[in-house]
Formats: structure tokens, sequence, C-alpha cells
């Protein structure tokens, strides 16, 4: 092991390994997860080669090599749990994607939520053995967010009982869907219903792209690959054109609504159901920020442990960068913000789960809520989570821009999430609008709970903005329930304001839409702080259940610099309605400093117990073993500009040149 | 011309020609450099290949050539001010690199600098026509920003009059030097000199590493790429090791220091001189975080305007993307900021030229200011640039993460800033070192002058850090004087607190160098603070400058709009000390809103004034002209993917699992 991580190790005021069952839900879960990962370590089958080598067409067709191999092996292995393809893929895939994936996370999924029985059995067992290859498309080139202002159609034909599906312009070719432009044979297209005339909005239909054995497009739709894009290089996001193309009626995902031969629309029973899946999937993206984040941090500390640069004393050896406070400021708020991240993630995923029971029985009541949450949350994660994995590459310095840190893949393959499934701006005046709307239930006198009940102790009759929300208070920065009261008076505020200002904007402005436009910077603002009390609150209701003691105190230290921090980053929100005084925010700044000091000599443990493989990281900065600087040196000699020693390109351009001098 | 650009430029309230010539500097010099940009325009023999879909040993080749026909080029065309070759390759390069760059900017000036005449002779001529492909080779793998730390070794044999080279450890290697993997045939090497047993720091050496004609690497030389990075494809970055690799001792550059022929060594008459070139480096740095942003800022505001989606009011046609306050609030405040930074780019290269004038005349007085303030806005320029161009990205949705919007390669080929020619964080403690110094005259009872003159007006018996700076003030937040009195007064409170902390720290810690890293985190905010009032400070001086009535009208709003954003970020920053009263904060969130608003119809016109070429900005989304979707469609056709119409990977992967179901 390197000297320096195992003096770290040593040095440690807790085992690691306790925190790992933590994060893991059970020491039986993390016994199970590490076998899962084992069956692939120690299969020679997996060749683990490193894409960064590779150009774009080779990362393709290695991708869809894994793929298949991936699929025989769970296959052979016999797993099907979500949770350990999970981590069987996780581990697998090593921070890249690949070209079947939207074939289980999407196609078979819609299938399963919106297919009859008779369509889940006609396509559900040739899908999941690849025979069908789908694929999920809804953005088209020109429309993102806004569903309704999608434009391929899909005309019934009474007839011939089929659908004549349609890309009327260029705006409307479907743009982005993952394994589209190459792999797949079939899409779920998303299209604007049209039957007898009349448009219904949009609905979904099976649609086959590819002829099945020839794999080639079929007449009437025009298919490809959109492009080179800042990561995904393995994935072949396609777009895909149709041009009065045919498809028989039974190709309508008809469990919800229906078109009957004759062309009668039979409108579904509740529109409230398609909730579930985006619920779902921003749910589980939380869990992927905190993933993502988890593992930046733990390269850049293992490397900043590794590192020795610069000097503090003079005439000493050169330290440890992680000595310096600076390093220690910028990693370390990350590190705590990973774990409470690691916390909202795993409590999302329950909340989902109990909430998805409470639907299957019929109750709806808690889904407006949750779907308010998951959003904001998807939004102030990966927000979050980006910016941080940007620091975190920063803070190793040159070699953080290099690919042997592993770090600009993490970031290129995680940055699409603050854009897709929700774009976050969207997402957070989605949150917004369930504020609003639990505000004004408690001005009509009514009651509200879950994460919002803080809005019934609002003092009711103000009028100007900068006035509301004056609470007497005294703020113990070492009281994580203190902490998390100030955080709740902050979006109590903050809503408040934003809920005064949609006000006056009404009054003044034409309309209640255009009112909401004028306001939506108070009102993301608001959302943003209603997130950062959850996540707060969240991390302080995890620490009374940890069991062992240094445990705890570990943890505990981390949730206060990371709800120190964003006091300390937001001083001013804190300071304005005499949430905090200005003494109280000179107190927190210095307290942060003393924190840095404190989780210092736990600063490689508390990422060790993330207990990413080396595999996974794909990184030599992060490596838990070996010298760091001679596996760099092996990683580089690599590089395909290395295969050949005196290069054409020398001579065929740059020796003509001295003749001409 | 699209018609919602025309639309836009129409309903602009300025002539943004005259904005040109403002950024230019003069309507002459905006003449001459569209002079220069129409002969690579209307030059057939540059062809504007996209690197984008290209391998990255095809985007080296690609860049060689570019390289030699650029040289080539210039020379036809008699193109030799520095200013002129830089318009000349930014048009030519669009956001891409070159491998024999470093040949012009390190090697040659560093034999201009410390060359003597003899050397200038002997190197200048063969290394300006390329027969001598010069890269400068400082980094070593494990040593960066700490110069002491460097292991490299030339120590010096009087028997045959040469120095023996060593790169003694895995760590000494050279590492990162532009052009050194595949290209170059020569290196300045910086290694710590050893003559007479004795060690006399880093000097520098040219050093053949390819044999003339042949360009194979010499025997004692082990030279190559180090690998792919987050960007800089065409650039071979490489990696040097040298094996008691002997040089004649006339090719130590002695202008400065001197090893007799006897092994004598004669030190430098002064060490201060070297700090000009980092000062030039640092300062044409800042120009080029304003080129960066501006950049992003064309494309995300124009591919705003072109985009329509979602709806403000039901019912009605989808708005411009650029109608959404909250995408206002995400790229004016930007653009404002590019703004800045143009007028601070262009004022450090004025103040760079002036005191190298007086240092000519042996004028060293000004370098120290210079010299941190130089380091602290290549950190805070950088920083700023650095997260706004993600910013650009994200604010183009889906678009924005594809490689047809140019801006994942502005901010790969940008991001490095940050890093190079001194870590960003070690920038912002060397201006802190300078700030601490200046505090510490003015409490000896001198007075300060240029950029920190703000320190002599501290009142100075104060003790307790929490009660510093309280002055009494009215912040008219329509003003920029009053503006730039309340940045002032942030920068010298927060300037007062890091100097108390570090005094109480120096008592309490073990050295002046401990308390100095436990002070550092403080000592960074001060330089912050500092430089962002630098920024403010000479935007407002620059508005009374302006002339045309139209043209100062639309900068005084992106002024306001500058400082109240940072005011409205930093409002703990101005609520503490009093420099602000809550009411003014709530004012000035208020006044931001309605800003937004007021620029929005001058959005276009305002990027259309940075004059960038469609061919510079090297992006699908940001055209001037043209319909960006069918633009897109025809670029992502040329994706390699698209080569072959049915994959082999499906043949070879895909297709034979179906038959083991």
């Amino acid at each position: 092991m390197n000297p320096d991580l195992r003096k770290e190790r040593a040095a440690a005021s807790f085992n690691p390994e306790l925190l790992t069952h933590v994060l893991d839900g059970s020491r039986e879960k993390t016994r199970r997860r590490r076998e899962i990962e084992n069956l692939i370590m120690n299969d020679p089958d997996f060749q683990h080669e490193d894409l960064n080598f590779l150009a774009r067409s080779e990362r393709y067709e290695v991708a869809v090599r894994k793929s298949a191999n991936m699929v025989k092996k769970l296959r052979e292995y016999g797993i099907a749990d979500p949770d350990e393809i999970l981590w069987f893929k996780k581990l697998h895939l090593v921070n890249f994607v690949e070209p079947v994936s939207l074939n289980y996370s999407m196609f078979i999924t819609t299938l399963l939520n919106q297919g009859t029985t008779a369509q889940q059995e006609k396509w559900l067992l040739p899908s999941k053995g690849l025979q069908i290859i789908g694929t999920y498309a809804q953005t088209e080139m020109g429309h993102g967010t806004h569903l309704r202002g999608l434009e391929t159609t899909a005309t019934y034909d009474p007839n011939t009982q089929e659908f004549i599906l349609n890309s009327p312009t260029v705006t409307s070719i479907k743009w982005w869907p993952g394994g589209l432009g190459k792999t797949s044979n079939h899409a779920i297209v998303l299209a604007q219903l049209i039957t007898k005339g009349k448009s219904y909005g949009l609905h979904a239909f099976i649609v086959p792209i590819r002829e099945m054995g020839t794999h080639k497009p079929l007449p009437g739709i025009t298919v490809g690959d959109i492009g080179p894009k800042f990561g995904y290089d393995e994935m072949d996001n396609g777009y895909l054109k149709m041009d009065n193309y045919r498809i028989p009626r039974e190709n309508m995902l008809m469990k919800h609504a229906q078109v009957k031969p004759d062309g009668t629309y039979m409108k579904p029973l509740s529109n409230k159901l398609t909730y579930g899946t985006m619920v779902f999937v921003r749910s589980f993206l939380v869990g992927e920020a905190a993933r993502a984040l988890s593992k930046a941090c733990t390269i850049a500390i293992r490397y900043s442990a590794v590192r020795h640069q610069s000097e503090i004393k003079s005439g000493e050896p050169e330290p440890q960068i992680l000595d310096f406070q600076t390093q220690q400021y910028k990693l370390f708020p990350l590190l705590a913000n990973a774990y409470a991240f690691q916390f909202v993630g795993a409590y999302m995923k329950e909340t989902y789960h109990r909430i998805n029971e409470g639907i299957g029985q019929g109750d709806l009541r808690e889904l407006p809520e949750l779907h308010a949450l998951s959003a904001g949350l998807k939004a102030f994660t990966s927000w979050t989570t980006n910016a941080a994995i940007e620091a975190c590459r920063m803070a190793c310095g040159g070699h953080g821009y290099s690919h042997c840190s592993g770090l600009p893949n993490i970031y290129v393959t995680f940055t699409p999430t603050c854009t897709f499934e929700g774009e976050n701006t969207v997402m957070m005046l989605q949150t917004a609008r369930f504020l609003m709307k639990s505000y004004d239930q408690v001005h009509s006198g009514k009651l509200v709970c879950g994460t919002v009940s803080y809005l019934n102790g609002l003092p009711s009759q103000r009028i100007q903005p900068q006035q509301v929300a004056v609470w007497p208070t005294v703020v113990d920065i070492d009281s994580p329930d203190s902490l998390t009261e100030a955080y709740k008076l902050r979006a109590a505020r903050l809503v408040e304001i934003a809920a005064k200002n949609l006000q006056t904007e009404v009054i003044h402005s034409k309309s209640k839409e255009v009112a909401w436009n004028l306001t939506s910077v108070d009102l993301v603002r608001a959302s943003e702080a209603h997130c950062h009390y959850v996540v707060v609150k969240l991390f302080a209701e995890k620490l009374p259940k940890i069991q062992d003691k240094s445990i705890q105190n570990v943890l505990r230290n981390l949730f206060l610099l990371y709800s120190l921090c964003g006091i300390s980053q937001k001083a001013g929100d804190f300071l304005q309605g005499s949430i905090m005084t200005e003494f109280q925010i000179t107190q927190v700044d210095q307290r942060i400093k003393k924190l840095l000091t404190v989780i210092r000599p736990d600063a490689v443990a508390l990422v060790d117990a993330f207990d990413f493989k080396d595999l996974t990281l794909g990184s030599v900065l992060g490596r838990y073993d070996g010298n760091v600087y001679e596996n760099l040196f092996e990683w580089a000699k690599q590089s395909p500009l290395n295969k050949t020693e005196v290069h054409k390109s020398y001579y065929k351009y740059l020796k003509p040149l001295h003749s001409k001098l």
C-alpha cells in the first residue's frame, strides 16, 4: 500500500467498515454487494480496457461488446434484483455508458407501465433477450421540457387500422434517445395522437425502426447518430425522422388510453399515474448525484494525501497537500456534501417505495409532495454535484485535467443530469409551484403537512416583503437541531418573500402567467432554500440513529461542516430576517476552520468508507494501492500518439518548411 | 438572416459597431482586425474542417498541418505584429490549440529574455523558421507550482565543458510541456544547476531532444505523449526523461547567471527581472478569460433568442427562451461580466506595457503591485469565467451538451487557465501577501498607493475582528461611484479581518508559516474581495470615457447589473460591517430584476458587438445566420458513426445473443 495512505488509515478515529455498513444499509447488504462485485473482478471474460485511449467509433464498439457480455453474465449468474443489477453495472461500466441501457431502463419500463397484458406478452420476452432492442424517443430537436410542444404526429387510419407516423418539420425530428443512432431496432415513440380529425395529446407507440435480422433501417425511417458530445462517447444518441410511416393499431400502448378499431378514442381513468415513473427516475438521480460526488471526493482526497507539494515551513520536506487549509476548505465541505446526499438518496429511495406501495392500494395523497420534492432535490443535488466534481478535479492541479485522474469522465458523464429528466430550473419552478400552493393553503386557514409544515408557523398579516420573517431566535452553531431550525427559518422567509412578490406582480401584471415569470428568480431561490433545509434536516435526523459512537462523532462533524458552510456561503440569507447575528456569522467562519483540522485525520478513512473499487473509480490518481506516479507513467505510455516513434506529420508538414527559409 | 435574430437586431437601442470600436480600442483597429481575419476567411488554403469528428491522432495530424500552413501564410502575408498574429491565430484555430505554439510563446520568448546575444544569433533564426521546433519544459510529474521542489539536475563537468542532465526519479520526469510528445526537437529545460559540488537553483538549458532531419529521439532521451486529457486533444503534451544526457556548456542560457568554463558560477545582477515574463503571461490571460467568456455568451444568448420553448401564457406560441426571467438571470449577469473583464483585460495590457517601459529605464517601483494584481486577477477572472462558460453551456439545455454548441470545446480549452501559469489558489495567496504587506505598512504609519490605497483610510486601533470596519455610509445603488465605494469598503474590511486573524494565529501558532496556513481561507477571501473591487472600479472608470450616449447608457446598465449581482451573491459581506442595510439588499434584488428587462432588448446586439466570426465561435448554435436546426441536422450527419449504415457491432455482439434465449 502507498505509505502515505497507510499512515492516513492508521490515524483514523473510526473503523470505515462500520460506516460502509451504514451507507449500504446493513452489514449483509455490504457483503452481498461485494460478492456481486467480485464476480466481475475475478471473471477473466471482463476485459477492463481503458476507453480513454480509443476513438469514438472504437469506444462504441467496445461498449456494445461489453453490453452483450454483461447481459450474458447476468443471465449466467442469475442476477435479477434491480439493486444487484445496478451494482453489477456500476462496476462493469466504470463511468461509461452503454448503448443498450435504454432497452432496460426505458423501453421495458414503459412497456410494463403502459402496455396491456397482451402487449407485454408479445414484446417483453424478446426485449429482455435483446432480440428486440428498444429505446425511448420523446425529445425532439426543437422541443424538450415542454411536452405539449412536441410535433411528431400519429394519425389513425381506420381503413387499414394503422397509425401513420410523421415528423412534419426539421424541429420535430426525434433527437437524443440513447441507443437510437446505431443499436436499437425498436423505439417507443411519443407522438401527438390524432383520430377522427381530433388531436388527443401525447401517447406512446412501439415503432420498429430497423429490419429484424438485417438491422437495416426500414422504409420511411431515417435514423442516425446525432454527433459527438461533451461525453457519452460510447452512446449512439440518435435521431429519428418518420415519413408517412405506418404501424398497426396494436402498437399503441393501451393500458390507459385506447383507440378502438373504428378510431374512437377512450381516455385514461387517471392522468396522475404517469407521475410515478418520473418520480422514480428523479429519486434515483438523487442517489446517482451522491455516488458521483462520493467518487470525485475519493479521488481528490486520496490524491491530496499522496501528493506532496510546496512548503508550509521553509526548508522542511514538502507536506501532503491535504495539510493546506485552502485544500481542506476546497475538499472537506464537498465530502460532507457527499455524505449529506448519500442519506438524502437513501431517503428518497425508501420514500418512493413506501409511497409507491400506497399508490398500489389507491392512496395518492403523498404523491404531490413527493413529486415536488423529487423534482427540487434532483435539481439541487445535481447542480451542487456538478460544480463539486469540477472543484475536485481542479483541486488535483494539472493531473486533474488528464484523463488519468478519472475526473473528466465522471464530470462529463454526470453533467447531463442537470438537463435530462427535467431541466433543473424547470424542476425548481415545479417545486416552487407546490410551495406557493402550500403557502396559499396556510393563508386560507388550512394546515399543510410533510416537509412544508414549517409554513404553518408563518405570522400572516404582513405587507412589506422586507419586513417579513423576523423571528427572535438564538442559533447554537454546535447543535444539529438548532442549525436545522435556522435553515427552516431561512426557507420560510424566502418562500414568504417569493409569495409576496408574486402577489405584488399579479396586481401589476396583465396575467398570472406573466407575474409568475417576473417572480421566477425569487421562486427558484425559495425552492433552493427549501431543498437545502430538507437536506440538512435529513442529515440531522440520521445522526441519532447511528449506533457506534465513533461513527456518530465523525458524521456529526461532517454535518456541522455541511450546514455551517451553507450558512457562510449564503450569509446574507441568514443575516436578513435576523435569523442569525453578524457576530454568529463570524463565529461560523471560525468554527469552519476548526472543523477542517478536526476532520483532517479522518479524511482518507471517510472516503475509504464509500468502498469504491479501484476499477469503479477508473482513476490512476485515486487508486487505493501502489505508487501513483509509477502508475501514471505506465498509463501514459499507452497513449495512441506513442505508437509511432517518429511521426509522419513531422515529415509531411514541418520538415518542408525548413527549405523555404 | 434568422428571423428572430433580425428582429432582435432591429430592436436594439444602440449601434453595435460603435461598441465594437470601443472594445477593439478604435475604429481603425477594428478595420485592421477584420482585414486580417478576412485573409483567412477568403483563403481557400485554409480548410476549416470540424475537428469534433476526428479521433485524437487525426486531430493532432490536422493541427500540425494547420500550424505549418499558418507559419507559411504569416510569412506570405508579412504579418509580424504580435496583436495581428493573435487575431490571425484566433480565427485560424477556432477554439483549438496547436502543437508548435510553445515554440513561439515560450521557447523564443525565453531565448530573447535569458539568452546572450551569441545564443540568440545561433538559435533564433532556425526556431523562427521551425527548423528548430522548441518547447519549454519546467513542470515535472511530481512538482508544479513549487519551483524549488523541481528535481531535474544539470551537473557541470569541467573536463568536457558539458552539463550532464538527469531525471533522477519518476517524479522528476518533465510532464505537460505542449508539443513535447511528438512535435519538438528541442526544449528549454529548467533544472537545478550543480557546479563544483554546489547547487545554485533553477536555471534554463537548451536541450536537443530529437535528431535533426530524422526526428528520432536522441540517445539518453526518453520522450513521449502523456496521454488523453479533458481537452487539448490536438496538443501532444509530453514527458521527457533524461539519463546522463550531455549538452555543451554554451547551451545554458547565460544572459543573467553564468557558468565559466572552469565551473565557476557567476550569479545574476537581479532576480526581479524574471518577474516580467510571468506578469506578462498572466496579464494576457485576463484578456483571454474575457474573450472566452464573450464567446460563450455570444453562443448562449443568440441561441436563447432563436430557441422557442415552453409557454409563458397558456395557448400562445412558444416564446423565445430569452424571455424567461430565469434565463435572463442566468445569462445577462455573465454578459455584464464579459464586458467587465474585457475592460480589465485591456487595462492589464496597457499597464503591462507602461510598466515594462519603466523597467526598461530601470524603474521597478510599480512591479510588486503589478505582480500582485496580475496574479490575483488571473485567478479571479479565470475562476469566474470557468464557471460562467459551463453556465452558458447548461443554459442551452440538451444541445449545449453536444459539440454542435461549441461550448464544450470552449470550456475544456479554457479550464486549464485556472491551473497553469500559477495555480489559482496559490495566485490568490500571492496577492494576499502583497495585501498583508501593504496593511502592515499602513499600520507602521506609512502610506500605500495604487489599488490598495484604500487601506490608508482604515481606522487603526481595533482589536476584535468582528468589530472592524464599521463605516457609516449610504450606498446609492444607481450610482457607479457609490457602488465602487461599497466594494472598496468590503475589500478593506476583509483585508483587515484577514490581517487580524493572521495576527491572532501568529500569537497562538508555533511559527509565522503555520499561522499563514491557518489563515489562508481568510487571505484568499480578502484577495478575492480586492480583485472584485478592482474590476468594479475599472468598469466604473470606463463609463465616463465613452463618447456615444447610447453606448454609455447600455454599458452603465451592464455595470449596474454586474456590481449589483456581486452584492446579491455576497450579501453577507455587505451586510456585515454595515456597509449596506438589509433594506438596501432587498432593493438590490428588486433592481436586478428590473435591469434584466431593461437589458433584454439589447442582449443580442451586445453580443454582436464582440464581433466574433461564425468560424471563431465554432458553434452551430451561435451562428449568425441561417436556420439553427437545419444547420444542426447537417452537422450531425457528418458523425463518423453514420458512415456505416449497418453496424458490424450488431452482427458481432448483439445478434448472437438471440439464439441463446
